[in-house]
């Protein structure tokens, strides 16, 4: 028998890891890195052999895997359990934590998972993820290292951890929907903007698209992604000033229109100035048009002096543009639109990316 | 002397207070409540009179408060601290907690707070708030209740409180920015399309100011006046696709020009449709023409079955026509429109509507 001072003392020392993780996990807004750090945490915790976090899908009545840690943690994710199906789905529909010392010993217990991912359980600890009095998933540790079983304090703790759990998933939920709700919004006034002319709709989508192309061959950093997509979507925002007659104009334009038009990064760049948060990327707009030789608009920034992801715009609004149709022309076929890069690089476009640009895209749509 | 159980027992206690708390602020993203929530629960932990938050403001070096709590808290929010100056600003600048159990004994004490609110300030605890090791500000609880001093073990769980506070406060500025990015774009967007024709420059910005005015004196709830903000910015977005040539017409429309023109609000509201979390704010845009009588368009919708804040953005965007120049007529004054919204009340407008607009708006601008 443990003592009573060691027992506290045992106590204290979850606690402050609860609260230790607690610090650790909240301040984290990316969902995917997030529950990676609270299941490790909790494995260390509870010595678990492995873990996972569910969450509820309500239009389809059940639950899909949002992380799963442990040797088959991957085979796991392809799996759904159905709503009141076996220990999770329990959880889930009745919003109890549960702990089951031995599943061979549990009428509830749901071999579906096992059988496909060849893991053998024997001891699961549950609890359910609870928001503003709803369950919106559950999280489960399985497997007490050591052939030992999961105990009442095990689950006292672990149902402390789960409404930090819940509560963190809560937030990076809300932040994920507010970024998504951002992103959709501009894109559906920019393709509102794009779709006016009939030759230019859908074009800010596939900008984003081939840009992002060479951004994901580049970089696996989020933030620099993100800053692509935004820029990309917004490159031609500034067209909403120039007028129907310019922008719909079934012939070439005069000398005087093209000089017009040609100002449109200015009035892209132009929008997005008053933007706090956009404002570090109005380079990146005000300057898709640059080209490598310096003979572009509108500064004549020549090379390296052209921003990065400007240079990225600049091979993907090319791209687009050939082969789409226009009102003087037909589009080329995308063999000879990505060939038409290849001639112009180093001159127009910068080598390295169309380089990247016609593997990315040949690897995608294999002739 | 305590014995070592009731020591263990009591730090077990404050423990999961720790614990309880960081479960309930760590779910707020509203930063007012947020900090309302933490720092109430902080001065039942410490037992202390009074508590601050400051954040650093980095261009002008100083701290201000973002909450101040207890009988001066009112008064303290006005003030300003300069870095390095007192107690809170030592800890900005040296990013170390500190406790300070008679202020009278620290050279570091500043008066100007207590002489400025006249609250006296016995002893404080001040912990910096440090987000991936950066100072972002500073949280303090002032004078221990029934005139004792905080000691070592507050200073240990306030440091523990301090890091939680930073991490949520850093999360809800997180989210604001993203919100602010969210409104601000759309909003950006929005003015460009209305700046192409200069007769509608700016309109769409005023029609917000106008339908919240409404808003706010029906209601407190921020989750529904930001759903009259967006779909206020948001009602004339289908704009986009009605040809200049219409949009700028220094004349009268012909019949059929303007049976064109009344598809606005359906354009508006087809712009919306593909973004989940705005759909439910279609009908506010779809309607914002119909009329009270039913002679309004698209649908010819009566009463209260116009959802109301079209009613409201009805209001307001007449109110902007009015008072604003077109190509075939002068601008009405305030006084003059404020008249024709209440001559139109129950037949063109919602009369309950109108009489707060015409109230609030006079309350803002008196003759």
């Amino acid at each position: 028998m443990r003592s009573l001072e060691s027992d506290l003392r045992r106590k204290i020392a979850r606690l402050e890891t609860l609260v230790d993780a607690s610090m650790v996990f909240s301040g984290i807004l990316d969902i995917d890195i997030l529950l990676d750090t609270v299941m490790q945490k909790a494995e260390e915790v509870m010595e678990a052999e492995a873990s996972s976090v569910f969450r509820i899908d309500e239009k389809r009545h059940d639950l899909y895997f949002i992380t799963a840690r442990g040797e088959k943690g991957k085979e796991a994710k392809e799996i759904r359990v159905p709503m009141g199906k076996g220990i999770v789905g329990w959880v889930a529909e009745h919003g109890k934590p549960l702990l089951v010392p031995d599943v061979r010993k549990d009428s509830r217990w749901f071999r579906g998972v096992d059988k496909k991912t060849k893991w053998v359980t024997r001891s699961i600890l549950a609890v359910p993820l609870i928001v503003k009095g709803k369950v919106i998933g559950v999280a489960e540790v399985l497997n007490k290292k050591g052939d030992r079983k999961f105990d009442e304090d095990d689950l006292e703790l672990f149902a402390a951890l789960g409404n930090q759990i819940a509560i963190a998933v809560e937030n990076a939920s809300l932040y994920s929907d507010l970024d998504k709700l951002f992103l959709s919004s501009i894109r559906a006034i920019v393709e509102a903007v794009d779709a006016k002319d009939p030759y230019t709709r859908g074009h800010s989508s596939r900008v984003v698209e081939y840009a992002l192309l060479i951004g994901n061959a580049l970089t696996r950093d989020k933030d620099r992604l993100k800053e692509i997509e935004i820029s990309a979507i917004l490159h031609d925002v500034g067209k909403i000033g120039i007028p129907d007659k310019i922008l719909g104009k079934p012939g070439r334009l005069t000398r005087r229109e093209q000089k017009y038009m040609e100002r449109h990064p200015e009035f892209s760049a132009a929008i997005i100035e008053p933007i706090e948060l956009l404002k570090r990327l109005m380079r990146n707009i005000m300057h898709h048009h640059e080209r490598i030789d310096g003979k572009g608009y509108p500064d004549g920034l020549k090379d390296k002096s052209i921003p990065l992801v400007a240079r990225i715009i600049g091979i993907a609004d090319a791209f687009d543009a050939m082969t789409t149709d226009r009102p003087y022309r037909k589009r080329k076929n995308t063999r000879i639109a990505l060939r038409e890069l290849k001639t112009h690089s180093g001159t127009q476009f910068d080598q390295r990316l169309v380089g990247i640009f016609v593997s990315e895209f040949s690897k995608q749509n294999p002739l």
